[in-house]
C-alpha cells in the first residue's frame, strides 16, 4: 500500500478534516481496499509529522462513517463504503412476521409508587441467609465440577430424581410418566407448542388469561380459543362445546390460583374437564405455577392426579414460591411426550443452568424451601385478607372482586361505565399502577376489568394503594354518573 | 355414599382381593362415581374388621388400575374405569410431525475410557476457588434479593451494560446497536430462527456443522443449504452461488474455529462472505462460541466489526471458555431484530437465569476470567498441539486432519475406503469414542470424516486415545486392501 496523505498547514480546514477527506476518497474510489489495514496513529502521526490525536481524530471520523473499522492492539482496517452499490439487509420485511402484540408494559412509576401490576413475590421475603446458606452447601460439594459442566436436557439428575419422587409421593406421577427440568413453567409451555403445534392449529386457554402465554402461542401462530372463566375457574360445559366444535391441538387449564382471575377449579369442575378432554382426545396441560401457596381451604388433587388416561401433562415451578430470577421448573407427563420435550429442550438451549438447579434442590433437601413457604403462606395470607378487606372497604357500590383461596392475583371489575384501562393513566399519576383487563383478554374483552397482584406487597401498602384507587374510581363513577343525567329541557 | 364391602372370610380368594373386586366392581358399574373419596385405609379396617394393611394392599391394587388416586393426607378419590368408553389421548399422532433427527448418540463407554466426543473444556480445569469467591462476593452484596427477583429479557443490567462496554471497545458493537442475555449461543440461534423463520424456509449453514444447529434448525421447519467447509472455513465463492440460487432467509457463518472443523475464516474471505451476503441481502449470524480461545496465530477482526452495513448479529458466550453448566451467552445486534428477540425471548421463558448471570459479571469484572482464560489458553495449546503430533505419529498415511488454531475440535479423514461410523463400535469395545462425520453432514457425507474434540482431554489421554485409534484405523486399512487384492485365476 502506497499511503501517503499530502496535507496543506496553510488550509482553513483543520488538518484531521483533511486527513479524514484524503483516505475516505482512497477508500471510496477503491485505492485503498476493504481488509487493508491503516497504518497506526503512532505511525502515521510520525509520517506526517502530525500530533498523534490530529490522526486519531480522522480515525474516528473515519469510523464513525463506516470507512475502517479499528480493533485493539491491531490498528484499523478498511470495511467498505456505505454508500457503495449492492442491496443491504433491511430489517423492516425481514421482521414483518415476527411483529407481536406484545404490549410492552411500562407503569412509569417512580420507586415509591405502588404497583399491583407485577404477579410475583416480595423481595422483602425472600430467606437471604437461607438461599446464602444453600449456596455455601454447593458450593462446599465434592461434586461441584460437575454442577459447572454441561449437562442434560432433562435437568440435573439429583434434582429431576428429588422432584420424580416427589411426583410419585403425591401421586401425580404415573408409572409411564418422565420428568424435565426447565426455564420456569413459561419454558415449559414454549417446549409443548414446539412440539406439538402446527401454525394455524387452535389451542383452547382460559379467557382471560395472562399475557406471557398469550404472547407465546400467538407468536408460534396458533389461533387461541378462549373458555371463560368465572369464580370457579374454567367453564367444564363451555369448554365441551369448544372441544367439540374446534378441536384445539391441546388445552391449557390452570387448576389453582389463576392468572389473572385468582380462581380454583372445584373437584366437579377438574372431573368434568378432563372427561370432556378425554372425549375429544385432547392434550391437557395443567399450569400450576401458583399450586403451593394455597392461603386457606382445602387442597384438591391435580388434574394429573385424577386423570387415569395419561392425557395430562403438569407444569410446576419453584419460580413464585421462591426466587423468581432462578428460572428453575418442571414438567411431568406421559415419556413419549417427555421424549420429544427432551429433544426440543436440547434445541432451545441445551439444558436449563445447573448452579441454581443445585440450589434450588440443596434449598428444597434441606427443609429450608418448606419453611420459607410455611412464612410465605403467612404473608399472602395477610396480604390477601388485606386486599378483601380494602377492596370492601375503599371499591364503590356496584364493584366486584373475586375471592382466591391462594396464588397472587385478584380480578376486579368496575361499575359500568368505567374502563380500567382508560384509568389506569389517572391512577399512576397518582402513584399506583394495576394491569388493565385487556391484557389478558382473548375473546372477551371486559372494559371494566383489572388485575391487582397483591402477593408483592406489604398489607399496609395494599391498604393505601386500594384507598387511593377507590378514590379515583369512585370519584370517576360519581363523573360518569353526572354526565348521564338526562339534560334539561333546552327552553 | 353407602359404602359397606361384603367379605368372606371363608373363600378361597384373599380379603385383599375381595375388597379389591368390590371396590373396582362399584367404580366400574358407576355405583361410586368418580372423584368420590373412599374411607382412609385406618377407617374402613376399622369398619370391616380388618387389618389396615389388608386395606392398603387392596388400595394399591386399586390405584394401579387406575381406579383410584390417592392423596397424602387426603385419603383416595375415585379416578374412572379406563376401560370406559370415549378417546384416549393417543399421543403417537401427535407428536409425528415434531419427530427429529436427533441422532441420540451414546457413547456406551465407561468412565475409564477416553472421549473425544463432547465438545465441552475438561473440569479438572474449572478453577473451583475461583468460582467460589465469585459466588461468595455476589452472595454478600446488598442487592442479591434484586438478583433473586423476577428480572428482565434483554438480561441483568448489569452483566448487559459490562458486555455492551466490552463489544463497544471491541468495536464489534455500532451505534444502531443492542445486546441481549441469552441461555448460551445455542439460545440466540433458536430466538433468531424463531424471529426470522417461517416453515420452509431456506437457511444457509456450513457443511459440516454442528449436530445442535443442524436439529434446531430442521425442528423449526428450515430447509438447509450447506455450504462447504475447507481448511479456511465456509467457501467463500460457493456462498456467493447458493445465496444468488437459494435465497436463504439467513447465513450462520462461524469466524473462529468452527465445530466440527476447526477451521478459520482468513481476512479475505471474511470480507469475501459479507459483500455475497451484502449483494444478496441476506442477514450473516456470526456464531463466535469459540473465538475467545485462540492458541497461536494472530485474532482477525469480527465479521460483525467488518460490516459496516448493520447485517450481522454477532453470538458469543462464557460457556466455552468458562463453566458451560452455567448458561449465559449474548447476540449484539441491529436494534430492530434485538427487539424482535427479546419479545421472543419473553415468550421462551422471561429471561436467563440470574444468578449465573451475576456470577459471571463478578468473575469476569473481578479479573478471574481473563486468569482463567489465560490457564485455558495455555492448556489448550498444550492439547491441541498434543492432538497434532498424535495424528503425525499414530495415524496411516492417507489419513488428513485440520490444524485449528484454537477451538476443541480437529476433523480428521480417514483414507478411503475406511467408513468411520462403522469403525466407531470397534472403537468403543476398545475405549475411545469419537463422532463419525455423518452427525455433522448436511448434503455431503464423507464417510471416512470424524471430529475429535481434544479439549476436554489431558495430552498424554490424546496420546493414549490416538494410539488406540490409529492402531484401529491401520489395521482395518490393511484387512480392507487385502480384501481388495485382485484374486488369482482359477485354475
Amino acid at each position: 500500500m502506497e499511503f501517503k496523505p499530502i496535507l496543506d498547514h496553510q488550509a482553513e480546514a483543520p488538518l484531521y478534516r483533511q486527513l479524514f477527506d484524503q483516505i475516505a476518497g482512497q477508500i471510496r474510489s477503491g485505492q485503498l481496499s476493504r481488509g487493508e489495514r491503516l497504518p497506526a496513529t503512532r505511525e502515521l502521526a510520525g509520517l506526517l509529522g502530525l500530533n498523534r490525536t490530529t490522526v486519531s481524530a480522522a480515525y474516528e471520523m473515519l469510523e464513525t462513517e463506516g470507512l475502517i473499522s479499528g480493533q485493539v492492539g491491531r490498528g484499523s482496517f478498511v470495511t467498505s463504503p456505505p454508500s457503495a452499490g449492492g442491496r443491504v439487509v433491511d430489517w423492516g420485511p425481514l421482521l414483518e412476521r415476527s411483529e407481536t402484540s406484545a404490549p410492552g408494559f411500562s407503569t412509569g412509576l417512580s420507586a415509591s409508587s405502588i404497583s399491583f401490576a407485577v404477579s410475583r413475590p416480595s423481595r422483602d421475603l425472600f430467606p437471604l441467609d437461607e438461599f446464602r446458606a444453600s449456596c455455601a452447601a454447593v458450593l462446599a460439594r465434592q461434586d461441584l465440577a460437575d454442577i459447572l459442566q454441561l449437562g442434560s436436557p432433562s435437568g440435573y439428575e439429583p434434582l429431576r430424581r428429588y422432584l420424580m419422587e416427589e411426583a410419585r409421593r403425591q401421586h401425580v406421577a404415573s408409572p409411564g410418566d418422565d420428568l424435565i427440568i426447565t426455564n420456569g413453567c413459561q419454558q415449559a409451555l414454549d417446549l409443548i407448542g414446539r412440539v406439538l403445534l402446527r401454525p394455524g392449529d387452535t389451542v383452547a386457554v382460559e379467557d382471560p388469561i395472562y399475557t406471557g402465554l398469550k404472547n407465546l402461542l400467538t407468536g408460534m401462530g396458533a389461533q387461541l380459543c378462549g373458555v371463560p372463566v368465572g369464580p370457579d375457574g374454567m367453564d367444564a360445559a363451555q369448554l365441551e362445546r369448544v372441544l367439540e366444535r374446534e378441536r384445539p391441538r391441546f388445552l391449557v387449564v390452570t387448576s389453582n390460583f389463576q392468572n389473572p382471575t385468582g380462581a380454583t377449579l372445584p373437584l366437579p369442575a377438574r372431573h368434568a374437564i378432563l372427561d370432556a378432554a378425554r372425549k375429544a382426545g385432547v392434550p391437557v396441560i395443567e399450569n400450576d405455577a401458583y399450586g403451593e401457596l394455597r392461603y386457606r381451604g382445602e387442597s384438591l388433587p391435580a388434574l394429573k392426579q385424577l386423570d387415569a388416561h395419561g392425557g395430562t401433562v403438569l407444569l410446576r415451578s419453584f419460580s413464585k414460591v421462591s426466587f423468581p430470577g432462578l428460572r428453575v421448573g418442571w414438567a411431568v407427563g406421559p415419556r413419549p411426550l417427555l421424549d420429544r420435550l427432551r429433544n426440543a429442550k436440547e434445541a432451545a438451549d441445551l439444558h436449563t443452568d445447573q448452579l441454581s438447579q443445585a440450589v434450588l434442590l440443596e434449598f428444597a433437601e434441606s427443609g429450608r424451601l418448606e419453611s420459607h413457604r410455611a412464612r410465605m403462606l403467612r404473608a399472602g395470607s395477610e396480604r390477601l385478607a388485606a386486599t378483601m378487606e380494602a377492596c370492601r372497604e375503599f371499591l364503590p357500590p356496584g364493584a366486584r372482586w373475586t375471592r382466591p383461596e391462594g396464588g397472587m392475583n385478584v380480578w376486579v371489575r368496575l361499575p359500568e361505565p368505567l374502563d380500567a384501562g382508560e384509568l389506569l393513566a389517572r391512577a399512576q399519576r397518582e402513584g399506583v399502577a394495576y394491569l388493565p383487563g385487556r391484557y389478558f383478554a382473548v375473546s372477551r374483552l371486559d372494559p371494566g376489568a383489572l388485575r391487582l397482584s397483591f402477593a408483592g406487597l406489604a398489607p399496609e401498602r395494599i391498604r393505601t394503594g386500594l384507598a387511593i384507587l377507590g378514590r379515583i374510581v369512585s370519584g370517576e363513577l360519581e363523573s360518569a354518573s353526572r354526565s348521564f343525567e338526562p339534560s334539561p329541557a333546552m327552553v
